[in-house]
């Protein structure tokens, strides 16, 4: 990675930060539990992946930084929200997150319920305020979102990873829940940042599609890898659990090398995909170069 | 009830549940399973009180069935989700809802969590789709609808609920709660009926703020009457909960006898409201009355 691509991610990082924490309320606004709870889930840590292929994707059409840091909010917020809701008893039951106690363990199950809950609302909230890119599309920007997390995208995903456990998948059925559980909100965050700067055509449309569904596979492909050979205090979470939990992984099915090499693949597809948008998709090659390379 | 009023009730009900059904993805769309469980949340039940007033708002000025169709199948959605929610262990932890067994019973706890989470994001996606307005029109019902559903109304409403219990609330401190938890949703249901018609001036919204929060408030009044007096197979839900639970209620605090008579009073607070609007609010006010006179 350059110094300018980290000076920039930083930036990108730290003014996530302060726009995620000036779109929730304060933590003295009556209900001050469920607000303070809702901060503790959002604020103080995270990579900001979705901020930054946002952000990346607005570099393309020269999107407003106003748009671009509702939009980032908005996709921060559902991921923050799964989260929550994943880590609870009745699902993953984990008890550690970004190195910190997850919600129910820090509060109660019933507060993570409706931190997850509250935080969707404030999602498509922060998103339907958005009055710097007309109504029409700000409409666009919300089908988007809502499409992405509910049962066609994220939620779906979610759903199909329950029933795998234990299950032996295809590589093809494994690929399938992936793109839903992950790779549909990531996609989201690249066509909203692209979205903020104008209406896509068809030919842009398909190609940050392109994009989006590599950088989305490699992403997991890369999470698998780690969580079956990083250690805890590196990942900031469980490290072994999808192994001790009987889940399907790139790794279970494919073994270590051959899922690195296809991390490595992936992350050629991404950059191919962007050949159209010439300098102006730098940033958007730097975060699949990143995606691939992380060490947690 | 007049029976003309009861055929306009039975119409909206019927259309309400077959509007909701195209709205959701079949039981055969992947992943099944959770459509299943969405489909068994949202389908074959429930008064359709949000829906109902929707629609006689949206007869305030004249809109077109297909936006009060997206509407109400929004509000609606929004609504059921926070039932599957609040059904859960780590909440009321309930076992029957509308005389069926409650989604973490018939699926489990963590297709009951999806299954809420996957209807707050169709909600949005619903009303995000809607073609038949102006795009400013419908992000303006979008953030109506995700102010109502988050923590500044039934999530936080649900979060005050959540700290109440086994605490000696004020009459004030009470409604507070009632009019984000319940209150919230109902408000919306008026104001997204009315803003379906056109864009509404600071009288009438004004004059439809004040006849939700007087139905709102009554919609509670007569819960907390009913679950004192009524049974749970006319309920369709477990009575005597509040009491059995250690929560403050209207009858709890107040009584039963001056608990009617505060709901009789708010009934017609909700008449006086509507008097602007004449001949058009005849299906409001006669909401207002079932809401009141309702047994179940």
């Amino acid at each position: 990675m350059s110094a300018a691509f980290d000076d920039w991610m930083k930036t990108v990082q730290a003014g996530s930060e302060n726009d995620l924490s000036g779109f929730l309320p304060s933590s003295d606004t009556i209900p001050a539990k469920l607000h303070e709870a809702m901060r503790y889930a959002l604020l103080g840590g995270g990579k900001r992946v979705r901020p930054l292929l946002v952000y990346a994707a607005g570099a393309l059409f020269g999107a407003d930084a106003a748009t671009l840091s509702r939009a980032a909010a908005a996709v921060e917020m559902i991921h923050a929200y799964s989260l929550v809701h994943d880590d609870m008893p009745c699902m993953d039951d984990d008890a550690l997150r970004r190195g910190k106690p997850t919600v129910h363990v820090a509060y109660d199950e019933a507060t993570a319920l409706l931190v997850g809950d509250a935080l969707q609302s404030q999602a498509f909230l922060v998103l339907a305020e958005t009055a710097t890119v007309p109504p029409a599309r700000v409409a666009a920007m919300l089908r988007l979102l809502a499409h992405a997390s509910g049962s066609a995208g994220m939620c779906g995903g979610q759903a199909i990873d329950l029933d795998s456990v234990g299950v032996s998948l295809t590589l093809e059925q494994l690929e399938c829940m992936h793109q839903l559980k992950t790779g549909a909100l990531l996609r989201a965050s690249v066509v909203l940042g692209a979205l903020a700067g104008k209406e896509l055509d068809d030919t842009e449309l398909n190609a940050l599609n392109i994009y989006a569904r590599a950088i989305g596979l490699a992403f997991q492909v890369v999470d698998d890898v780690l969580d079956a050979t990083a250690d805890s205090a590196t990942l900031g979470k469980t490290a072994g659990k999808d192994a001790a939990d009987n889940k399907p992984t790139y790794v279970s099915i494919l073994g270590l090398a051959p899922s690195r090499a296809l991390a490595e693949k992936l992350r050629l597809d991404a950059h191919a995909a962007l050949a159209p948008f010439g300098e102006k998709a730098l940033r958007l090659r730097e975060l699949a170069d990143l995606i691939v390379q992380r060490k947690a």
